[in-house]
């Protein structure tokens, strides 16, 4: 691409540096916002940069946060003895969508993964493990995606967890709704059969 | 979709005001731009709010330019008596990028559109005409899409041009290679009948 504009160049180039954003829709983002108010794009931009700038990690759960602990760990009206261990933020933000959850996270920032040289050290599982001892954790769920590395993480940090008094469970896996019986693959359709729950629970919910 | 943080909804929110970024697309840039190093972060923001703080457009063609004029028309090796005329900076880019045009350019700012309330005052059609003048410029290609708002504004310039000794010409419409026939629309196949070329000119390109 030939620009007759350095700053529209370089302007062009940081955008496309972003994950999925290639040389086009930069140009068209980068002109969009030339046609903005100058105050409405300095906004944008000194948005962003704060962000960065300001954002904490919550101390106890490792979610984003504007202070030192995040907005769900400092709510008295969620249930602090409830913890739902996820990978990411992402998923912090998936599951508060829901308004299923009112208890609180642990974000581990990854899943064990010997692949990709992810060890348990470099996840939050110690605070993980000294979390739940000094706040007498009565619940941990796992919500990990569906495959080896989430179960290989769910296997280590529940041995860590014996022989105490709580209650280990994870979200269930089945059948999505609105899927279809016979594109699902083998593996989620026998342990949902495996899995199988009462009519009248299931009615009930 | 629900956030723990502040900053984190208001980064989300100015990114999801750009065109063809939604919700889940502005936050994965978010959250890409949250695992970057501060200073890469603080830099790609300095270089948008720039952009639209200095960026001009060049007193002569409208171009996007750094100055007075676009690094077109400040080039003494290019054309300066050819001008081609597109109806945006985008255009201008996509005729660049074919590296077969040695000229200089004219941007209208958009194209005569009366249903959008678009009439020839609103465009730098004044300008183009004065520049004309001044400059004795001997061809003027447009470069226009093909449509109705295309050809009025055509029509328009070049009827103002009436009697002036002027080439004026548009740029080849027809079945884009790579094209298939049977797929083409029949106007677009009806006039590339109509203006076909002689092989030896067609072959010689």
């Amino acid at each position: 691409m030939q620009f007759s504009s350095a700053l529209l160049e370089s302007a062009v180039n940081e955008f496309s540096r972003l994950p999925g954003i290639g040389k086009k829709t930069a140009l068209r983002l980068v002109l969009h916002l030339l046609k903005q108010d100058e105050q409405q794009v300095a906004h944008f931009s000194e948005t962003i940069a704060r962000m960065r700038k300001e954002i904490r990690f919550c101390k106890r759960c490792f979610n984003v946060a504007d202070g030192d602990f995040c907005s769900i760990c400092a709510n008295s009206y969620r249930q602090q003895k409830t913890i739902c261990v996820v990978e990411n933020i992402r998923d912090v933000i998936a599951i508060e969508s829901t308004q299923q959850f009112n208890g609180t996270y642990h974000v581990l920032g990854g899943v064990i993964s010997p692949l990709d040289g992810i060890g348990p050290d470099q996840l939050h599982i110690d605070s993980l493990v000294e979390r739940i001892e000094k706040e007498n954790t009565e619940e941990l769920i796992f919500a990990l995606n569906p495959n080896i590395q989430g179960d290989t993480t769910i296997y280590y940090i529940q041995k860590k967890l014996l022989g105490r008094d709580i209650r280990i469970t994870t979200i269930a896996r089945g059948i999505a709704f609105g899927g279809e019986l016979e594109y699902a693959d083998e593996l989620t359709l026998g342990r949902s059969l495996q899995n199988r729950l009462p009519v009248e629970k299931y009615m009930n919910r």
